[in-house]
């Protein structure tokens, strides 16, 4: 579980909480036929912009977001060097049992592609459409959470209007005003929080992954060609330790 | 009918009435003159914006998001793999027949010119052209979807600012101000319902549904490309499956 | 004059004027001090935003969205692939009196350098710079009603807050309060009107004329490369149909 | 002076003034301590967002869109097209002295180079950063105008709240609520004038004026590399000219 | 301390400041649930939004935003000439000395790997890599300001319709209306401050700083590449003015 969506999450939640407690109850602020607007008109909207195949994985990506595997990217960079170093010493074949017992696949295939004596260009090009075409589904996945704001706001506000005409079409009773005004605005207050909470973090934070993903891809491609093409595997460190930020830089050759 | 898209809409169809018949009753909340100048004024101002020849496909691009023809991946690929087997064994004559059955279009032409012999540049720069051009309409009919949403909510502001001033002049009876003021109001509702259910989500599927086709058309020109020059079927498999989620891989060599 | 264009303002001048005139009148919905700050104000804001060059062709921009001169495409394939067929035959000097004929200044000017022996590196540079600057300015000249769209709401924003700080000092006799309110209102309506009538839609559809030139003039230029090498019409023909939507590829070989 | 810019300072002005004036005179619109609000408080938070380096250029700026010097393109492609032809008749060193007199640095700068017998790889990759780097610092020129559009409207809500705070928490005496909402409104106001009279539209103006001196940069770059390879003068126009709108298009050849 | 950053926050500090004691008093502003709401719900969201390992920078760069490490780019360009004046004369290894006391590692990696005689193409490639990566990790960081720039703001939201809520259902005692109203709004203040005082304008610099950077890491790689070449240090110097505003060019040749 990543700890800062934990943390996040449940600080504004108390926040949130303490502030509706604070004034008339937390109660006061729980509507569920607003919420089913909110949230199910939200979904409704998000069924029509996307594909059921995409719709399917909607809490997949959450958890995803909320709990992703995150590579090591100083392990990786010491494993490729490894490789490497033993490629140009016993030639390629000699990685055959570290291939099979490599969990990346992305890093698999291509390495497995490269002891199969495949041409340089054809591993090029089968791995960068596979990145590419991996970065195109992930961010139509995080376009999900992008609309998911946009939709849930949008939402908020159209329960806002059908209860702003109610009210105004019963205002005989004068002490009715308030409390009807009240709970017209929960919509929007529900769906400001869904996009806010929701909606828009978890679009960032899958932006992220995916640049993070897409960069260590990017590092793969760079060491299969490497190690294939006979590189010093001194050469290779360099390059690989050019993409992390500079206090990340260790060499093993040091 | 897609399905997604059929049960988003009832859904939110659903929730909304729903909540209006708690209140007031869902009659209030009709009001044809209000429905008029949000729909008539929105669909008035698309076709300032866009082509007659483009306004003509509206309900039959409505249709195409609502009912999509689905091209099925896994038999592409497994399609452009037989062929290849089949051009690499007897020559690419030999799938003459095939080309005369084929369904879809731009393989069937893309095919028809590496049999008739054209040079692979040839059927590259307009298999390409092909592609782009289909992208540029497809992305213009989205667009139509996309301006709709703004132009509904613009039109629905116009027609509650309309409604106020009304109103505003009309303040002699206090108890009219009410309803007025409600009436008002519905133009603003009917713009919010018309971009977020119709508008911003039919954008989205329909630019999904053109990435998705021209996702289709590089696979294909991919696969004409190498049947053309002869390429092993495996190798084209592989670059092919390339595209697809991992879980969806199925290679038929294995 | 361009069917569309007219219809779409007639339809939303009327379902205004409809609504308008349903509750207080349309004399209540004209306040010529308004008109001037929206109208006066935004057009003030774009003489500081364009060049007067730019500014000078305003209506000249406006008659071109409503009266569009529009290329028949159909018809253009038909006479490039002809002028390619006469080449390939009689030489590209018998084309002489064709072009003196043409009334496409762009084809024109791209054909009598082909005559003249021009290099095709020289054509294609010469025309790639013509057809991207027109589109730079074409692009301008939209800019120009787009950001009319954002000046007018803002300027309409602007009157309404003048309105409500003078009806807010003003607050002795109750029943101004009202009328004056109303009036202040109007400026935002105009803006908003503005905008969503005239800003955008003509924005959109000079976004939408000035890509399809570009087509044309890709077309052309794709068109004089081809007969100035002496490529197959047949060839030059399926290539420049490969531009068009499916429904409108008609060959003149089959 | 651009006239374009004084009408369209004096026209708003004008109608604004008139506008305020009709109501309860021009005075009840100046409130000092909310003009320092917006106009400082924008001040401040552009000197966070921009370099020193560039702030101290605000006014200089703001003059140069008033006030800008405009290159005559039709007597630059004149001045190229002459210096082409005396360059193939007498040899590039003949330009000696119109270099010297040369008051674009631009062009003087490239010209130099050529004389002095530069490559002409050097000389276009210098003069490219030359202009790239010219067009980044004018981009960011323009980004301070943009900016103060943006903050002028957030410093001018902050203003409002910061006033009606007051004012909500002083309701004992009712007949100051009118005016103390009035003077909440003021800030609001201002932040609106400014965006939309100075900021955007000065933001626009700089671009297109940045956009011309890019064009600009381009031909001259275009007529030394021609100049330099001793190219026919008339290609070199021709080629010049094709930047240039039609109607402006004059050759000295005819 | 960047001069600009620290009269910025005060001034517009003081402004408001002075706004709020002209009317009620700073103390009516100040709210310590609407700060916790505000600030801490935006860094919640924001812990969701971005990464642990980013998030625990957040101070380090609003540091680096107030106090920035600047480049003297004249300096930087005087010593890349001076070491290619020596390069030439001595041999690129008499830069060794040279290279030991070098601060900025970008230059001083790059020289080692010219001075360890690495081919110019595989330091091409890691400065590249190293100046792309960078320039991807500082945007992440100037994001994180940005998001919180809207995310404030839509806390600010939410806490004032949590505001709202509890002042609609208590609406017995009339008197308590306005003070409640005023504290309700007191969080959409705070989120617009936050949001236009630290939010936009630290992303602003940020985003300029970043610029900065990645147009020295250019002229360094320029330099290098031409130290390693042996070109000439009147040629590299000219090309590395080309990178500075006019008035900043000093040749040390003149």
């Amino acid at each position: 579980m990543d700890l800062g969506t934990v943390i996040g999450i449940v600080l504004i939640m108390a926040l949130l909480l303490g502030a509706m407690s604070m004034g008339v109850g937390v109660g006061a602020y729980i509507d569920i036929p607003s919420v089913l607007i909110v949230v199910g008109g939200s979904m409704g909207a998000l069924m029509i912009s996307f594909k059921p195949s995409q719709m399917k994985k909607f809490t997949k990506i959450f958890m995803m977001a909320i709990k992703p595997t995150i590579e090591d990217e100083v392990e990786l960079i010491k494993k490729l060097v490894d490789f490497a170093t033993k490629a140009r010493k016993d030639g390629i074949l000699a990685l055959e049992s570290e291939v099979n017992n490599e969990e990346n696949v992305f890093l698999k295939k291509g390495l497995s592609m490269a002891i199969d004596g495949s041409e340089p260009d054809t591993i090029r090009e089968l791995l960068e459409i596979d990145a590419e075409q991996a970065s195109v589904r992930h961010k139509a996945y995080g376009a999900i959470f992008n609309q998911w704001a946009g939709l849930a706001g949008a939402m908020g506000m159209v329960g806002t209007l059908i209860g702003l005409v109610a009210m105004l079409l019963n205002m005989a009773d004068p002490s009715a005003i308030g409390p009807s005004m009240a709970v017209a605005l929960l919509t929007t207050m529900y769906g400001a929080i869904i996009g806010n909470v929701f909606g828009t973090p978890i679009y960032n934070i899958l932006a992220t992954r995916n640049e993070d993903e897409m960069m260590v891809k990017q590092m793969i491609l760079s060491g299969i060609m490497s190690i294939q093409s006979g590189d010093a595997p001194r050469v290779l460190e360099a390059k690989l330790l050019a993409y992390l930020a500079p206090e990340n830089r260790v060499s093993q050759f040091d």
